[in-house]
Parts: C-alpha cells; structure tokens; sequence
C-alpha cells in the first residue's frame, strides 16, 4: 500500500517500552490513572520528553494567531495545552487551504460531567470556530461497559446524556458529529473496516507494552485501542468525507489519552493513511490537590454540571486545597502560593482576563488576598457558569440530540 | 442476569486446559490445523473423550427419524456426523413445539471452493428440510482478512463468490439468512452489543488455552472467537427473532470448529442466552489420505467445484489414495482396504444407496472389485454432481444473492 505519511516530526520508534508507561517515582500517567507526588501536579515537561511529544512553545501561538486571525485561546496563552505531535503540518495544511477535521472523545462513566470533562470540549469549540472545520465526538460507551460494572444499555444511556452536555457548549450542529460506539459500529461498515484493519496491524505484545493489559484481561478491553483509533482517519466516516481517507487529523485530548494516539500514529502508515496530529492539555486538578485529577468516582474530588450553587460554594470553600498561609497573620506576612493553590489553579482555567488574572496572582503571592477572598472570586464565576450550562442544557431537544448524533453530510465538501 | 440455562447434558467446566487443544501423539485438532499419523485419520473416539462432546447413538437417529418423518441423512447412517452436544434437549424443543434455528458457516479463503467444504452445508440443507426451521450462515470475511494476506476488499469479494456456491445447494431464500461480517457487522447494533458481551466475558489467558494464540497475534485474532460465538445467540438477528434471546441454536460443523462453540457455551448462562447444541462431522480427507482433511491452500489435495470433467477424472486417477493392492494379482488375492482407501471414503459422503455401497465395499475389499473400477464409481458420480453444481451456481442472479444476505423476516413467527 502507499504510504501518504506526511508527519514532519522528528523520527518515532513507539516499540520502545521507555515512552510506553510514564511511572517514574513521582508520576504516573496512563489512561486509567494519573498521579503525582508533588503538589505541583505532575511534571509536564518530563511527560513530553518521555512522551516523545513536542513543547507548544510562542512561535506556535503566533503562527497560529496570525492564521486564524484571532488571539489564542487561554488554555493556550497559559500554557493548559502545553504539547503536541505534528501540529506545524496541520498548519501548513490550514495555510494551503487543505482540509483537515477534529477528532475527540469521552468516556461515558457517568451520567453527570464535571468540571474537568469540559476542557478538552471547550478547547475543541474553540478549534472549530477558529478553523471552521468539522468534527467528530467519539462516546466510548462500549469502552465503558468493558472497563465497568456497567450494563450495555446504562453506558449508552450515558452516552446520550453526555452528549447533551457536550452539545450544551454550543457546537455547531452543521460542522459537528456526535456519535457512540455501540451505535455507530453498527451501521457504518467503513469504520469496523478500519477496525479490523488497525487491529491486523497490533499485536497483544504491542499493547500489553502500550496498555499495560495482561493475561487476565478481557479480550474486549485488549482489542478496544483499535476502536478509539479508528476516528483518526476520515474515511471512517464517509457520509462526512465520502471515500477521502487523506485527510489530516487533529486530536485535541489529556495526555493521558496519548497512548491511543501512539500506537494510532504507529498504525496509520502501515494502513496508507496520515497520522493524525495531538494538542495535549494538562489535567484538571482534583479539589483536593493537584496530585491527582478530577474524577467523577470519587464526588467530593469533583464539581460536577448538576451542582447547584450551594453545592458548589461548600465544596470549593471546603475541599478545594488551598496555597494560603495557615493563619491570616501568616498569610498576610508569607504570602500564598498559586502554584499549589486550587482555586487559583481553577481560575487559570475559567477566568478569561489575562491581566486581572495577573493581579490575582501577584495579590495572592504577596498576602494582600486572602484565600477566602481568592475563593470567593473562583465561587463568582463558577456560580453563573455551572448555572447558565444547566439551562443550556435543559433546552436541547431529543430532535436536536438525534440530529447531532445521526451520520450524515456536514457543511463542507470534500 | 436470569440464567436461562437449558442444558440437558453432563455438567461442563472448560477451563481445564486438557479438553481445549487436542494435540495428542497421533493426532492434532484445531480451527487452523488437523493432522493425524493414521492413515485411517483421526481417532474419533478419542476426540469425543478429549472434547467432552457426546458420541451420536442408534437411539439418537432413531429420535430423529420419528420426529422428523423421514430417514436420517446418509451422513448421520454413516457416522459422518458422529458426535453432539445438547442434541436431545434440541429434539425435545422440537417435539414440544419450541422454535430453534439453525447456525452454519464459512471463512472464505478463496474464491473456489471443494468438495470438502460442501460436506456442513449439504448437512445442514438437511436438517433446515426435516426441522424446517430458520438459518442463518455466517462468512467470516473478517477472519479471513485477519488471517490471511489478503484485503478487507478480497475477502468481502470471497464472501459473496462463496455465497453463490452455499446458496446453489438449493437453500429457501425464505428461511435463510447469509450475511458476511464485515458487511452484516457494521450494519447491526444487535450483532455488536452481543459480540461486547462475549468480549467482556473472555480473557486472554482463555483464548490463550482454547485456541493457542500468544503474545505475538493481532489483537484482532484475539478478539475473535467473540465473533464467530454472537451468531449463536437469537438477538444477533433483531430483523428474523425481534429481540427473543432465547431462542435455541443448532449449529452443524466440522468437530475442528468445536473450540469456539466450547467458549460460546462457556459464555452463554453469564449472559442469560441459552447454550448451543451441536452436531459435529468428521473431516473430508484430502486426496492423499485421511492424515489431513481437503485444503483450498494445496490444489492437489483437492477437487474443486470449478474443476472441469476431465481435471476430476484426472485428480482422482493420479493423487487418490488407494486402499488396493499394489498388482492387480496382490489385490486379487489380499483384497483392497476401504477403511484408508480415498475413493471408497468419498463414497461415503456422496453415495445415497446403503446397500449398494455395503456391496462395493465388499466387493473391493475382498479383492474382486478392482481400485480402477472403484475410483470408476467415484468418478462417475462426482463428474455429474460438481457439474449441475456449477450450472445452478450459474444460474444464480446478483438479485437473489442479495436477497439472501439482506437481514429481514424469515418465514417464521417468533
């Protein structure tokens, strides 16, 4: 077969078992688990070496605000989305008036999304809009059935219920495919063509090294990295892209979830087809701390979209682990420290204003703000955006749903 | 889940490791290899003992035959089909009235196919004409492609070239559903959800010690066997059984099959879906002997339905094995030995009349039948046979392929 590999990145080797599990005696990062000793979080810049990814340095953020004619989105700007594979080809293709389509995902564990579930979605709402590219969501509702104590029909369940909340961020219905696997697979005979083709192409020895699966695992979980890979080539969807499967990918995700995309990137050659590109962001911190990240089996690590304010307010004044002095004498007199400090670490995330974000900062460091006033500011701006989202929410109709979800020709020719 | 386990026959446990590979001194038994140091082949007996199965009795064919109204099929007189499991608990379901469906098929390897692969399909026309009941055929194009060097493309291309040799057996288009994986796959959310179930039941240690596999095999043949175990279950089919999950099958197959019907059994109560029941054959030898059964992969070994008169005549003159004397005087005098010999065992299979075919034996074996003359007999009914096959497999439109392989109501109510 052709090889149409187009990467520009530096040579990879991913059968190497060193990138394949970041477990160092600090970190752990794998797709069922993230955890740091530091309550820094884990050490980004030692992922991207051991990752084999690339630091989104300035040159970056400036090639991609003079193509998309606009600022950066903050999650840029700060740094949330800190590496990436490739994604100086998706530029150039952008500049060459090439096509290329955005791919993410979520596991449906649950019925309620937090917080944490939003920023790969928020971040891809901005991709769209900046690009004026298609997309496709993929709901790993039978990822979900295989990993959990969940019934076929539960995971589904929650696959349409997330689907509300991923389409109560406002993507475009005309630009956006929202699909689960348990009914996608079955009605699209392109995509288990891909399947089975990816699934040729790795062996048990191969995601055993990736995965970390062994003897006792289901043959469900063992084959399913062939199922979130499949996305990645447009020709899985050929009501989107007919028959075209050169056209490029980009795949914005935690980089917990670059495992997938390893071995997707590994495949993709072999198959014919372009690798697709990564933006990686770092994790949503726990309120707990940033030595793990938010999850929604543990309720008080999370602030889930179905909070009300009252929960909201208790839990960030409660939980959220706070950077500030034990006393308020002790704060005035040391200072806090952001770096640490939850609720700051929120509002890197959510508050939008570059420079009173500073002043919070500097305010914060040198004791001037205290940590209940710091949570305060944080309670302010999750209150009206946890609440605005419900009513979203509850305003998209089945018909809307149905329609997002249904394969079909979105608003670009191909 | 509500164990709908009907199982009539002795308790089962196939997590030992004895029963799941046949690989004694002697012989061999897999999906993927059968060979025997015998020249009367493979021990039988010895299979039923290592497999669990049940030895097909008298009393069984008698059940049959009183059932059913008519004489068993000369393939149960004669012991081709020799062993089952759940054959009772079948006819009591049908002596009360309680539908079952019948489950056969193929991986097409190759666009021609032989004698050999005739031998489940012949069998199974029988017992859709006795039962008259539903059936499905699965081409497992999917395997094929996993397999073998061949693309997705190929071996979908296979699947409906086999189709027409399956389908000019005389099959009713009415009550027979032939679908290829890889089309049917993508195209039922049913077939999917049921493959994920059995998916999740499985490990990898268990396909391990069924069907051999190791570190070094795709994660696609490992996750196979879930896929040849859904059509055993009714719900697969929303479009012929509505959603009833309990609804028996009946699958006729050759014993080396036996290993994914042990799993699908295994499987069956965790998902509250009743076991199959099988009906195991012998194998077709090749034409050198019964140390291994007719294979696509070496032409020699066997006659293909697209061989011409005179590649038959040839085939069987030149590569049969014979049973008889070396000189025509050593065989007048020693006899001829049917139990080894090819032509008289092709017979066997193919030769309606019992007692004219007691005659032959004796005759040959007694030395006045002469091994030309006996290989005469073959030549003359396979001749006649292989060619009507090839003049109703020309008849046979594109129309009424797809007829078959569209999943819609069988002629049945459920």
């Amino acid at each position: 077969m052709a090889e149409t590999e187009t990467s520009t990145s530096k040579e990879e080797d991913h059968t190497s078992k060193d990138e394949n599990k970041f477990n160092d005696s600090n970190d752990v990062v794998t797709p069922w688990n993230v955890t740091s000793i530091s309550s820094e979080g884990v050490d980004y810049n030692k992922l991207i070496d051991h990752f084999g990814s690339e630091k989104i340095k300035p040159e970056l953020l400036e090639r991609v605000e003079k193509l998309t004619g606009k600022p950066p989105h903050r999650f840029l700007r700060r740094g949330i989305f800190f590496s990436h594979r490739d994604m100086n080809s998706i530029l150039n293709d952008f500049e060459n008036k090439k096509p290329f389509f955005l791919y993410t995902g979520r596991g449906p564990s649950s019925e309620a999304m937090h917080l944490g579930h939003l920023i790969p979605f928020i971040f891809t709402k901005y991709l769209q809009d900046a690009f004026d590219v298609p997309l496709v969501i993929q709901l790993t509702d039978d990822e979900k059935f295989l990993w959990k104590d969940l019934t076929v029909e539960k995971a589904n369940e929650f696959a349409y219920e997330n689907a509300k909340d991923i389409i109560a961020l406002g993507f475009d219905v005309n630009k956006t495919f929202i699909f689960s696997d348990i009914d996608y697979i079955g009605s699209s005979t392109a995509f288990y063509q891909n399947m089975i083709k990816i699934q040729k192409c790795v062996t048990f020895n191969q995601v055993k090294g990736i995965f970390g699966f062994n003897d006792s695992d289901s043959i469900g979980k063992i084959s399913f990295p062939a199922i979130q890979a499949a996305p990645s080539f447009s020709n899985s969807f050929p009501d989107i892209f007919g028959s075209r499967s050169d056209i490029h990918c980009l795949i914005p995700c935690a980089i917990d979830q670059d495992p997938y995309f390893r071995m997707t990137r590994d495949v993709a050659p072999r198959l014919g087809y372009p690798k697709p590109a990564l933006l990686h962001s770092q994790f949503f911190p726990a309120l707990q701390g940033a030595q793990t990240k938010m999850s929604a089996s543990d309720p008080n690590s999370s602030i889930f979209l179905t909070d009300e304010a009252e929960d909201i307010e208790t839990k960030i004044n409660k939980y959220a682990y706070s950077g500030g002095g034990i006393t308020v004498e002790e704060h005035r007199k040391k200072g806090g420290n952001c770096d640490v400090d939850i609720p700051f670490q929120y509002l890197k995330f959510f508050f939008e204003d570059d420079q009173k974000l500073d002043e919070i900062k500097e305010s914060y460091n040198s004791g001037k703000l205290l940590t209940g006033e710091l949570k305060k500011i944080l309670i302010d701006i999750l209150k009206p955006m946890v609440r605005s989202h419900r009513e979203r929410r509850a305003a998209i109709t089945e018909k809307e749903v149905k329609q997002f979800m249904t394969p079909r020709k979105l608003a670009f020719d191909y």
